[in-house]
């Protein structure tokens, strides 16, 4: 639902404040991603497919849910899993019951893979993200973001 | 520089913080870009290149400088100013001077496309975005995002 009150332009400071948050997370999932490029050349859609995959029950989702729940691009996650099929990270299976969806499975190799990887990542996370700010910040910071995704 | 201390795994409630970050952005990026897609046709990717193009001086960046300045996905910047090109909102050229250096301009009918759709997307920051917090919190939320991209 449209207010209509509420489809004016932002103001230039709201608007500075907007291109604040895209930088800042542009920024940091730059560092993270040239980290992880670096050191296990997986990109950074190739992991956060991986994590989603290794928190789902049995590791495991349909292609639809997976593309639900990834944190990056939603887009291209078809081409990503072939990628990651042929990288034997993960396989992929048609569901038996109506032949119509296709759900996607961590493999062992895809598990080794991302374990290896996460200490990267983790530690990445407290370089480029956490260590910017107090816990009072960070939880302000959490706060206001739960604003923008009331269930995360 | 990596501080052997700043290594660490971050703790249960930083992760929280990180990914309520990742979540937000993510919610809101998504509903913005089904609003340009449903209104103009347009990606919010497509959207990104078409607004630094129009930002820059002449209208027209080298395919190295556009693909530092989107604040979306730096990969695949070439493949989409192909797709940008064919629909005639972006035109490239070789650079004369040293032969290897490829400029990405905006054509007239970009610019003209940019400015229908960007009502649609400044009323969309107002409602997913700014319209979430009182003034003083959207000057907080900009005051932490600055932490992670001192320089943007």
């Amino acid at each position: 639902m449209v207010e209509p009150g509420l489809s004016r332009s932002p103001t230039r400071t709201e608007l500075h404040a907007w291109r604040t948050f895209l930088t800042a997370h542009a920024r940091v999932l730059r560092n993270l991603e040239a980290e992880l490029l670096a050191a296990h050349r997986l990109s950074l859609v190739s992991y956060d497919v991986l994590v989603q995959l290794a928190e789902a029950p049995e590791r495991r989702l349909r292609m639809a849910e997976l593309a639900d729940r990834v944190l990056l691009s939603r887009s291209g996650v078809t081409r990503l899993v072939d990628r990651l099929e042929r990288a034997g990270l993960v396989s992929r299976q048609r569901v038996a019951a109506d032949g119509r969806g296709v759900i996607a499975e961590l493999t062992a190799d895809g598990l080794e893979r991302l374990r290896t990887a996460a200490s990267t990542h983790l530690s990445g996370i407290t370089r480029h993200f956490t260590a910017h700010f107090t816990p009072a910040e960070l939880h302000d910071l959490a706060d206001l973001c739960t604003r923008l995704a009331p269930d995360p």
